[in-house]
């Protein structure tokens, strides 16, 4: 065997092919058949597959996840198949039966109260502070004017800068303050908007001190993931009578309490709210990825908003009142319907197309509202059956899968652990004896 | 054209192509097109594209993310190819990058201090407390004697039950306990083992205490995915004097400075926090996700972990002492290297082959150190150049892209643009102009 070579100067210049070859090379045991395999998950559409290529870096192949749809959404009167994208089992089922629970019972509500984007310029002014605040009005005057031409554009759609704080946080780090910026960009996430508009704002900064003889360090400009004032809520109600029977008899009453009880637990608890909230993102996250938006700033600002009352707790809430069970789900959700992947990726495209074309208000609904879907049929299964009843019914095909049996052995083995504990180990020996058993035959 | 039917009962009963049928009729304008579109993303491996049905429910089509990867990771002195699947462009060449720059400078270095994995029977206790108290040891013994069976794989593999405690939030929701379990899951991640666990724990405690006529209710029983004492820890260090001349002239100094700065800022706000936090997942789900993580899980917790000072703020840290910087990250990744789709899914096993298959403490490590070498690089963006320099043309690229725009129109734009303030409107309106100028020569 050659000696394998596992670090590399020059990577990113080398052709897909190259990269490919490279690796296969010196990290894998077959390398033909690997080169063969991952060549094999490209597209046969050349465009797209450049078009996938060319979104990340040192890209190989492509990485399938399983799309799905959960239809039956009633979100304010107006009906959603909603896309989904996930590897997690048993998520797409519970968010289609939260949204069909829900649709005979006056739908899914939800209203977006403000969709602010925010921004920030780190900087530090080392002059004297009250020159500073008498200067600010002058110095938002020349921001606006140095970028006037830039948010043209953004301000022909109804966007644009809509405004600037000073803050100070000089106790907490020397001369250290901020230009706080706050945004409307419309359809788009507004990404690239904000961070130019940041960067412009920073040289405006300095010209503006420096003119004065005031020395400011710009330390960084770049937007803020937490968007507080991005906000999407959406919620369920109908009388405690309506919601009907459960599964082990459970009647509607002790179904409304025990649940109203689950939420509660997650927001006295931090160990149960992380739980309790991954649960709504296993929904939320699904449709973001559909619609080709950032997961990864949902989750961040999502999470952070969970402490407001100064402790993380619970993102979604639960209430009885006068007979009427409600259950209600608030957080930040800043996505684009324009820009980015949403456009660009060939099954995010159908996403959109599948929902009608929504605006970015209606998508932070339609997130939001399979966020509480699939909260509500979560807690439904962990208050009435238990989880572990689904869950492993789905977990035995998996293992069943992965052990490649067959149809007539997977009926075997369905059939021998119905009632009895599920583990790859218990799954295997009795797969294995069977084998045995049917050879000796 | 017929009615459309946007409701439906019994879908996921309908057979794939029945599914697909029904969806691309109700809600797409080419059905036949859309279909065909759909189809054509399935695997020609009839086995695999079966696993990836199957994973999720409703599943019609697959949806593809760029498979990349970041080489020259030296990570307690071992190199590795990274995998990465990510939707964001500049994530890959950030985490490359930063690994890049630490290989020659001692690596990236890291540990775990623990592996503990926790769940939670949440129950009602409706009797004398001091009972309760007095009987914890016995019913200790009676949980451990129930489970043993179902414990019994796990324990030979060395996992299993560490600790049951009981917590009493009777204070905060009446007579509201918890059976607070902690668990060693040794290679897998171990939900189901957990949640197989908890559910016997409940019958055994309503057993126990219905034996003593006392009132006991579960109200439910699931793991917790905030696992604070899942820990990985992931440094680099090195002597200021030898991080070199940055960007822009910058020297080691300069750079050490402003960089822990803007770390420091991440630590005193929180849109900054939430912002730099986000960074790190860039990095860290990318990872999750190759491996056949569940990248919601890790999110959670890292979040919340973020908190655990009593405000969000930064969960990486950096310091200068004594001449040497050093810059950190500590956050609770639980994952698993069996069981889930990290066997499962064809290019998820792809990922540990080139990993060369890591123990889950291993893999604990390597997207730890992702997520730092993806902050590192970014953060030294932010200080020096800027990140909407590099963003700004990758984005004209996407814009290109999505215009359609021939090789030669592109480069006729990013001429033009070399230099000027790039948004879609603007590249579009120049590209427009451009093809009226050619087609009226």
């Amino acid at each position: 065997m050659t000696q394998r070579q596992k670090t590399i100067s020059g990577f990113s210049k080398l052709s897909k092919r190259g990269k490919i070859k490279w690796i296969v090379e010196n990290f894998f045991r077959d390398p033909e058949h690997v080169m063969h395999e991952l060549k094999s998950y490209w597209l046969d559409n050349e465009d797209h597959q450049k078009i996938l290529d060319e979104i990340s870096e040192n890209t190989i192949s492509n990485y399938h996840l399983p799309f799905g749809v959960a239809p039956n959404f009633v979100i304010n009167g107006r009906t959603y198949c909603v896309p989904m994208v996930t590897e997690e089992s048993s998520v797409v089922a519970a968010a289609a039966s939260g949204a069909k629970f829900w649709m005979n019972r006056g739908g899914i509500h939800a209203e977006v109260s403000d969709t602010v984007k925010l921004g920030q310029v780190h900087f530090f002014y080392r002059g004297d502070r009250s020159v500073l605040i008498e200067t600010f009005e002058d110095l938002k005057a020349e921001l606006r004017a140095d970028t006037s031409e830039m948010a043209a554009n953004m301000e022909k759609r109804g966007g644009g800068v809509i405004g600037v704080e000073l803050k100070d946080f000089t106790s907490e780090m020397d001369d250290y303050y901020q230009l706080f910026v706050s945004f409307q960009t419309c359809e788009s996430m507004g990404a690239n908007f904000i961070n130019s508009v940041l960067e412009q704002f920073a040289k405006t900064l300095i010209a503006f001190y420096t003119r004065k003889n005031i020395e400011v360090e710009v330390l960084m400009s770049i937007l803020s993931n937490f968007t507080p004032d991005c906000l999407v809520r959406t919620w369920v109600e109908c009388p405690v009578g309506e919601l009907g029977l459960f599964k082990g008899g459970i009647d509607a009453e002790t179904f409304a309490r025990r649940f109203c009880q689950a939420v509660n637990a997650a927001e006295i608890d931090i160990y149960r709210a992380v739980t309790h909230n991954k649960g709504i993102f296993n929904g939320i996250d699904a449709v973001v990825i559909a619609t080709g938006n950032d997961f990864r700033a949902i989750e961040s600002a999502g999470h952070a908003y969970a402490t407001e009352s100064g402790k993380y707790c619970s993102l979604s809430h639960c209430t009885i009142e006068g007979g009427m069970f409600r259950f209600s789900l608030q957080l930040p959700i800043a996505i684009g319907t324009v820009g980015g992947l949403t456009s660009l990726h060939p099954i995010a495209r159908r996403s959109f197309e599948l929902l009608e074309f929504p605006d970015s208000r209606e998508l932070m609904m339609i997130i939001a509202a399979t966020g509480l879907a699939q909260n509500f049929a979560a807690i439904r299964s962990l208050v009435t059956t238990g989880i572990q009843d689904g869950h492993m019914r789905m977990h035995l095909g998996n293992i069943l899968k992965t052990l490649k049996a067959s149809d007539e052995e997977a009926e075997h083995v369905k059939s021998h652990f119905n009632g009895r504990q599920v583990s790859y180990g218990a799954v295997r020996d009795y797969l294995h004896e069977e084998r045995a058993r049917s050879s000796a035959r």
